[in-house]
């Protein structure tokens, strides 16, 4: 147990295998309605985001899950179908579920299409909040296959470029490329400097933004997350983040029939509304287009080229997209998750309404 | 005729029909070899840039391209053919082409597979340098379809983040977006704050660069486009913009067999080896994932409510990507193309080395 430096006993952090953390998250969504097999699906892909060090996306969001899911504002016996399909494109009606399971069938859908069409595009309306894009988009790699993944997000904290007024989302965009001997190329990112994920773990960690990462109504720089109500996201690389999170928006929005702009319902203060949210996954096959083997190694030559470049003063090290999170995984794989005091007690509250067994 | 503040007369810029510019490109082409319908398809689509505000994509390449040709490293006769398709991608071996020829062959099989797959991913070895990506992107609208463009540059000028040695492009994005009343929504977008085409365009005008376009071996802004070779492109979101441009670069380059990383030819440098240039063209077709007319109709809403969202103080407009070009495309369409000065000296030198007349 860790102490202050003035002593006095801090609240400890707790590790937990995999197992523990998935079979605690299925008898919270059982708990509430849901049937096993979906609860643990959602459990598995939700801790999928902790392995990864998406944080802001794994177990810290199952309150707020449960809390939706309470006030009816998931279908928690959804019909999840398809609706409309061709050889390499489908739309999903996700039935208002919980986004995890239909971003998953979207996934499976596009990986099935993709090894007979090269290339498979899926989009779904009616789903919900699904978590860590690299989750989705790493689906394909397990079938030698590329995964793409785009959302609008379920709030709106991204102002038109030169707006105050917040109409898009981070629309976040998930890519995977499987190489050879190296590990895939993963790169997850929303199209802002930060996500609003990460904005309230800080908020949580009581620790404070850099400037640039939000910007107040009053055109300032916004740097304590308590305060992230007072202002909004800033775009990656001004009106280009602002141009990808639009199109992204398109894409996941617009093409698939789900909210986009004004039609955005903010998950995170109504949690009854049907948010009619949109994702997509893209799955490439890469033997459309040459010998796999070939072109894995090509993108382990890549890799280990940006690996060994010559650096700046003072970098140790130059990483890949997704070189980190995959070596997060394997260490919390075989070591376990360590989840911070205040989660801790948070779960520990939510296990007491719930009335089942909390986290041990 | 402009003159300049001390009363010295200046050179003048002057104005061209979109047709004149076309037949002089087409007879520079004519003059080193160039069959004559590729010489005015490539004409066309180099005047394309110019018609979309893409200045540094346009009339102003030629010298450069000209000078390619001339020194025997583009193939003037090729043999544009697929390689390898399924229902919903191919790959193309441009036979070392001229690039544009090349990405626009790419856009017409795309349209035609998406037609009845819904989507079509097509992709390319062996091409070249092919001028402004919006230029591919917006092929697939006249077919009501979305055009996803992505390339490995022609030349490195981006570390991986952290690194200073240059092996990645600007690697550009471009997206193109029907609407139904409004006009497209056009992204095109280098993963660099700045594209080298702009630097070269700020190098020949005289101007100076913004700090955060290129940054310096000693690690300090760069701020001369004329030592542009004294450091490099600095990307968009830190370690965001160099995933991006690794990721766009593993489509077009490593998936197709092109080059990418150490293996890049620096265009700008080298006029004679094989450059063995990548690019991806995607078509969406929207009639595979709703009614088009609805999906439109979506798209033009979401135009307008960017548009019409509050404004930051000092911003007089909300503008959405392609909203400028394509006001552009159409005054220049109407009233010509001006180019300037320094332009019009070398395009006469250009004209006096290849025996042709000179533009008037």
């Amino acid at each position: 147990m860790s102490t202050s430096s003035a002593g006095t006993a801090q609240p400890a952090a707790r590790t937990f295998t995999v197992d523990r953390l998935i079979e605690f998250i299925t008898r919270s969504y059982v708990a509430v309605g849901m049937p096993e097999a979906d609860a643990r699906t959602t459990a598995t892909l939700m801790i999928e985001a902790d392995l990864l060090g998406s944080d802001a996306h794994g177990i810290f969001r199952l309150p707020q899950y449960i809390r939706r899911a309470r006030e009816g504002g998931f279908n928690l016996r959804p019909d999840i179908r398809i609706e409309r399909e061709t050889a390499a494109t489908a739309v999903l009606d996700g039935d208002n579920a919980m986004g995890h399971l239909v971003v998953q069938r979207a996934a499976q859908i596009a990986i099935a299409k993709a090894r007979e069409a090269g290339v498979a595009w899926v989009g779904l309306h009616h789903g919900n909040h699904a978590g860590a894009g690299a989750v989705y988009a790493r689906m394909p790699l397990a079938h030698g296959m590329i995964g793409i993944y785009g959302a609008v997000g379920s709030a709106n904290h991204l102002p038109p470029w030169g707006g105050m007024e917040m109409l898009l989302s981070t629309n976040p965009l998930a890519i995977a490329v499987p190489a050879c001997e190296e590990p895939p190329v993963v790169l997850d990112m929303a199209t802002t400097v930060a996500s609003y994920g990460k904005i309230k773990a800080r908020a949580q960690r009581g620790e404070s933004m850099p400037e640039g990462w939000m910007m107040g109504y009053d055109g300032k720089p916004l740097l304590d997350p308590k305060r992230s109500n007072e202002g909004f996201l800033m775009p990656i690389g001004g009106h280009k983040g602002y141009g990808l999170a639009l199109m992204i928006g398109l894409f996941a929005g617009s093409l698939n029939g789900a909210a986009i702009g004004r039609d955005v319902v903010d998950f995170n203060a109504d949690y009854r509304s049907v948010t009619n949210t949109g994702q997509c996954v893209i799955a490439v096959n890469p033997a459309a287009f040459g010998d796999p083997q070939v072109i894995g190694r090509d993108v382990d030559r890549v890799v280990r080229e940006m690996r060994s470049a010559k650096r700046l003063p003072g970098v140790d090290r130059i990483q890949v997209p997704g070189e980190g999170s995959h070596r997060r995984r394997e260490t919390q794989l075989r070591e376990g998750i360590t989840l911070p005091a205040p989660l801790l007690d948070i779960l520990a509250r939510l296990a007491g309404d719930l009335a089942i067994a909390p986290l041990a």
